[in-house]
């Protein structure tokens, strides 16, 4: 059978991924949920038709949204993951033996589930007696919390439906106040190819909560454009200057993609993504 | 009209460019050569069907396979660059007021001429003075040349068809031969993502000729995975170490990607990458 998975970003530029066959269609209250088995990507999950991650390079986006400010943090002790139901972000947190209790704020109940029945490498540290799974809008939760967090990871979907708060001037802030004095937020802020006007946005909302913030970046080839940014927000730590070169360096013997050197040269941006900031 | 290109990488994973019209088509003896209008990528040249470059992304390729070489060396007046008929890496080789001879050789004239006639912004360094563009074999025109270039930029289609002995041992071997006793050869290396057999290879035959080598990265959306992959190769000089960063700097006021920060963290290599030589 040759059957191909279509996604469309802009409406112009698209992703093709040869699928063999369709694991699980479903759908919650919040959104569609689809789980396939591709040919060469190993399973990938699907929400509103979007892909969320494959098997093959999820390992990127979540050693990358999790080690960088797991490493910076000198004692991240509690850490907060909004989104991220699938997982993944939660399994590289629980590397850091640091880490003693981790909150995931996940809306939506069925990707947990399904996460936990088809993809047990990513899923994996859910059970985990260091971590809650809590069912709620992250919004309401981090809107409820106040010094408590050290580091919070905001693993959301695209800012359309559901996620769009999760972007918004007034979220941040609410992290901001969420975070201990000393804490650190990350988020995923979309193609720097792609989203030009829409990351202008995102990172102007971020500086209005927060004294410190950088963009650094990262390949996931199943993104749109193949590069993606993270936003790295801060009350006091430096990306760089602050990152505990010795625990990243422990944490790389079991990453696939992170390293220290990694972790450092993520931060240094192009010049057509430099003049996004101008 | 509802028009889309199409390119499927490894029978599994493709990309899909929306397409506005062809502008031509034409077939020389060596391959069949498109070039279309698409929706929000510029124009795009192919190859048998597969793409060469687009306006809009066309920079990052050819800033990184052009600039990292150039600012390493101390004074490289004479490079030749194999392959690149359309103009790109040229147009990048002329910023830099050291090079004072340019030799391309493009086995194929029809792409020289269709990218004069519509690449402007990418040929337009081709009619340059310091420029002179042999239509001939890359493998035979570097067998002839001894200890004379300071740079030779190997800017090859992918190794099917008449590029395959761009990347063989051999090769390798005589542009060792037709490098000055401190020159760097740098060469694209296809996707760390999905060719890393092809790559085990490509290094090795490298690793046979040269006393230096190192592999750098950089994300080119239009290419298979987004993540593209280039060899540094050299007699004498380290990538990092010797890089001259007030020239890198100087060079960086005209480039969209390149700058001295981007240069240095192209080195960095995720875990996955490292794998592949070790």
């Amino acid at each position: 059978m040759d059957l191909w998975f279509k996604e469309i970003h802009n409406g112009s530029f698209g992703l093709l991924i040869k699928v063999r066959r369709s694991l699980y269609h479903g759908e919650s209250q919040y959104q569609k949920l689809d789980i396939v088995e591709t040919e060469d990507m190993g399973r990938m999950m699907l929400l509103d038709g979007l892909v969320m991650f494959t098997e093959r390079d999820e390992f990127v986006y979540h050693e990358m949204i999790a080690h960088v400010p797991l490493t910076v943090h000198p004692n991240p002790g509690n850490v907060l993951v909004i989104g991220g139901g699938d997982g993944g972000t939660v399994r590289e947190i629980a590397r850091h033996p640091q880490v003693t209790r981790i909150d995931l704020v996940e809306i939506d109940e069925l990707v947990v589930d399904k996460a936990k029945e088809f993809f047990p490498t990513v899923s994996c540290e859910l059970d985990n007696p260091k971590v809650t799974v809590h069912y709620k809008d992250g919004i309401e939760f981090v809107k409820k919390s106040k010094d408590k967090y050290d580091v919070i990871i905001v693993d959301s979907t695209d800012p359309i439906g559901p996620a769009v708060g999760l972007f918004s001037h007034e979220f941040y802030q609410d992290c901001f106040n969420a975070l201990q004095k000393d804490g650190i937020l990350t988020a995923q802020t979309e193609s720097p190819f792609f989203d030009v006007e829409l990351i202008k946005k995102i990172y102007a909302n971020l500086q209005q909560a927060f004294p410190l913030f950088r963009m650094y970046l990262a390949p996931v080839p199943t993104y749109p454009g193949g590069y993606w940014s993270f936003a790295f927000a801060s009350k006091k730590y430096r990306p760089i200057l602050d990152l505990n070169k010795e625990r990243a360096e422990t944490i790389s013997r079991s990453t696939k993609f992170y390293n220290p050197q990694i972790h450092v040269s993520g931060f240094s941006l192009p010049n057509f993504v430099k003049k996004i900031f101008s």
